[in-house]
């Protein structure tokens, strides 16, 4: 003990804190390193491999991301939360419809195409959110039902747009569902509707790859992910994997095995990560829908560089099952949609959990909001936490607060002063706690593994993940719960958080990252900004397009409470 | 990576194991060090606390206990279980009694007593079981109703036992309680029954040490912890704190601070620990109760090793609000008493979740086992894991057997022979677990300590703690979850697993030890054997009297898995 050691911060008691507008908390966020790419990157992941020097690192790299005064030497009186569950709420009966939580799939999503509206082009075209149309669910259905397309057409359509990744069962799916459509039974307004699926859960036939050359050799796919096997019963054609950040262990999407994913705003900047393929493709006009997974802003992150919704539901509302383990507190199966409703009926189809678990903390009903009610939910209260929310480009802060108040002023919502304070130590405790996790999954196949399979940037991210003892990890719990209760007391002064999703919008893809992967904690930072509370807390989670910069889309994200 | 690392064990996934008798999983126990004393413990604690030397030992230390090989680099496909709360289960309504949750600490006490059989003094004096009569909670009671002797008179009885810490508001508490049996209106059965708090409970208006002469500076007690506050809220008189082993970091109750605690059968051995105290205080007979803290066997194994009744409840069922936060997953308040009876009715009054905790995984009602039903449950099955059952010394073996006989003949109850795999993985992974927790817990008081005023043994034990890395600590909470669902198995099988509480008998108190403390890991590990499931596992489990050795008592563990 003694010499290097850093003073650790004395966090106060969660009922000595003003969570209030002119609250003394102050706004902290912590400088970061520059970019490395290329010869640095190989140099700096070899030095932290090696024992010596790398511990020595290793302890730099800490004390520099203030973990040590932050998170290790950090007092606070509160017990750990090592799983983020919320007990079961009561929910308003008005404004939300219960379904038997043993009701199929499909039936579930008829269950959901009941609570939206009839037709959502109108709002669409009011809020000129989009430059050109995307295929809806309602519009695949719609035009199957007529027989004005069917869905062995758009699977051709579909396989011609990415030829070079053809896959042979999706034919099959899609002339079944034809032949449905044909004979006046589809099985859901999902039947014959493409979806996508991140390369992080399994589905069948293809190996679960994680964006990396090698997991598929250590846990070969064996069938489709829980999430996965609900879409298949609801008719959906699964068009096959998109390509992610590899092991989702950074936020750009450029992937040094499979090729950087790019936006299809503008190919040469980034998608966003790690689902960044998921986002691609229904930014794109792919599909309507795409599975992503979402441990740290993984699924809303991409969402907003690509103009698409993004939704991260209640942790542990999607069976988990399925999808590669990374980590078990932080991240769950998201969906990426070109509109709110899809999302939703996405929702309706995959979640709900396994009849083996009884869980005690899922309400015993599964409930879904109602869209279309004649009148809209009423007195929403928005908390708002200034400094943080201004803590981004011009553009995004313009834009994201022309949109609040155009919804304040529109349905007669309001907006309340907050203030959240340690969210700096918040996104620290939740790094510790995923790299804990993630290292420990990953860390039987390290042993067999060459690490030239890997690439470099998360060769460096692997070895940090290892860098945490077990006080660094129970000290983050510890945190996750004083988070939590200062959330739960900011949910009771308001409905949701409102906040943009990332700090900057896209950037461009520089050639010199595509063979090693890049180290960008600049611009990492600024896209993670507002991501962690939802994963960090099992809050859900939302983010809906609100404008455009020269090229790429950003984003609002909105925090609920309750398990919607 | 390379060089020095240890294989890990492939665990087995837990539906692939056989946990019949004739199972090919063997029974392994690790060899341990041997005993440390005096100058040659101090030099090791100075070693260790050394930054290079001290994690070279630390990796030798981890290494020859097998951590490597069972836990660090273990491969488990389970997730990680970080806090075993059980899902509701549905009870058998014959054979318990539905108790309102929200009954007072008083009324539940009372219907405690109606569940019990009306007296138990014909069926202790069959079963032999004390040498001398304690005298129990109805003892008292009726001797206060009756007038054969008041509270206060018993109080100043007790303040002659222990004049040394007499204490100013014992004769207070007893004048009112006198008071109230005069006027006929005594609060329960309770009222002015003398309890005893392990020093590791909040309980006015004395300081809460753990055993250590420093604890009290930087965690002054405030109040009464919640089960000490029900206690009272009973008229039960609380007569004081017991000593302990310093923090619970040892076995032995061997405490260089305030003197060992000495076995009241002989003072020259141990009477085990942590809650040392409080088996000596309820074994002398000078109160029926005392309460403990049992997180690797605290309270089962000085109750088994001073004669007496330990109960440990399931996880979460007394609020551990008050008990110095330790340990966050494997502790609990449990209850030393002279009679089942007894433990029982003091479980009545202390347990129930805090009406501001909504607890997900604790029944809506309190269940109160029939024990005065006419026919006695029936059709009970031990799980009797042979091999582990008789790890033990030859007179344990023998008397704990020919206990388990006659119960089996008398009640008609059989013994189902299962396999417990992996037990001693298990004892590492609760190692784990609690070091680290223990580790950071008193993180931020190790800053301002001065580590003189530590005993010896627990600096090696607290250097020890802090050991583990976030990958080990996690994947301990795999190998949690893989154990949960073995034991699961087994109680499909079974509905108690039965063994004998601690390998060997109350060891010899060697004066070397009085000063420094002792490391013996030899006869640690043969009190521990039989400890770790109920508490890395959260289910219930207790000790009963079965028989004596030359001087002192030896014990048969239950674990129940229903909360009872």
């Amino acid at each position: 003990m003694g010499l290097l050691r850093d003073a650790g911060v004395v966090y106060k008691p969660v009922e000595q804190i003003d969570l209030g507008p002119c609250s003394d908390e102050s706004y902290f966020r912590a400088d970061k390193a520059p970019r490395m790419v290329g010869f640095l990157l190989k140099i700096f992941a070899w030095f932290l491999e090696s024992r010596i020097i790398g511990a020595l690192l290793l302890y730099i790299v800490k004390k520099n991301n203030q973990v040590h005064k932050l998170v290790t030497n950090a007092t606070l009186v509160e017990p750990p939360m090592f799983v983020p569950l919320h007990p079961i709420t009561e929910l308003n009966q008005q404004e939300v419809k219960q379904i038997d939580s043993d009701a199929s799939p499909p039936e579930r999503v008829q269950e959901a195409i009941k609570c939206i509206p009839v037709t959502s082009e109108k709002l669409l075209d009011d809020l000129k959110l989009s430059c050109f149309r995307r295929w809806t669910i309602a519009d695949y259905s719609r035009a199957y039902s007529t027989g004005a397309i069917t869905p062995l057409r758009v699977a051709e359509h579909f396989i011609d747009a990415v030829r070079e990744s053809c896959s042979p069962p999706l034919p099959m799916q899609a002339r079944e569902s034809t032949l449905r459509y044909e004979r006046g039974i589809p099985i859901s307004a999902l039947d014959g509707v493409p979806i996508a699926i991140k390369d992080e859960i399994d589905c069948s036939p293809y190996p679960t790859t994680g964006g990396t050359k090698w997991l598929q050799k250590f846990r070969p796919c064996t069938g489709d992910a829980c999430c996965v096997m609900r879409l298949r019963s609801c008719g959906a054609i699964l068009v096959g994997k998109t390509n992610m950040h590899e092991l989702g262990a950074g936020v750009s999407g450029i992937n040094p095995h499979y090729g950087p994913i790019r936006n299809p705003y503008d190919p040469n900047k980034i998608a966003g990560g790690s689902s960044s393929g998921s986002a691609a493709v229904v930014s794109s006009g792919l599909c309507p829908i795409a599975l992503g997974v979402d441990s740290g802003g993984s699924v809303r992150m991409p969402a907003s560089l690509c103009g698409v919704v993004g939704f991260k539901p209640t942790f542990g509302c999607i069976p988990h099952s399925g999808v590669i383990p990374l980590n078990w507190t932080v991240g769950t199966v998201g969906i990426l949609a070109a509109t709110l409703e899809d999302a939703f009926i996405v929702y309706a189809a995959i979640s709900g959990e396994l009849p083996s678990h009884k869980s005690t903390t899922l309400p015993p009903k599964v409930h879904f909001p109602l869209l279309n009610s004649t009148n809209p939910i009423s007195n929403i209260r928005f908390a708002k936490y200034g400094e943080w929310f201004n803590d981004c480009s011009d553009e995004i802060r313009i834009c994201c607060s022309n949109a609040l108040n155009l919804l304040c002023e529109h349905y007669k919502w309001k907006t309340v002063g907050v203030t959240i304070p340690d969210i700096e130590s918040m996104l620290l405790a939740h790094y510790v706690t995923i790299s804990s996790e993630c290292s420990t999954s990953l860390s039987s196949h390290m042993e067999k593994l060459d690490f030239a399979e890997i690439g470099w940037d998360v060769r460096v991210a692997l070895r940090i993940c290892g860098a945490f003892n077990g006080k660094e990890y129970i000290k983050a719990q510890k945190m996750r719960y004083r988070q939590m209760q200062i959330h739960n007391n900011i949910f009771t002064m308001a409905d949701v958080i409102v906040a943009p999703t990332t700090g900057r919008t896209a950037y461009s893809i520089i050639d010199d990252a595509l063979k090693t992967g890049e180290v960008d904690c600049i611009n990492g930072a600024a896209l993670i900004r507002y991501q962690i509370a939802p994963n960090f807390l099992g809050l859900p989670a939302v983010t809906v397009p609100v404008g455009y910069d020269i090229a790429v889309v950003f984003r609002f994200v909105f925090h609920f409470l309750a398990s919607t």
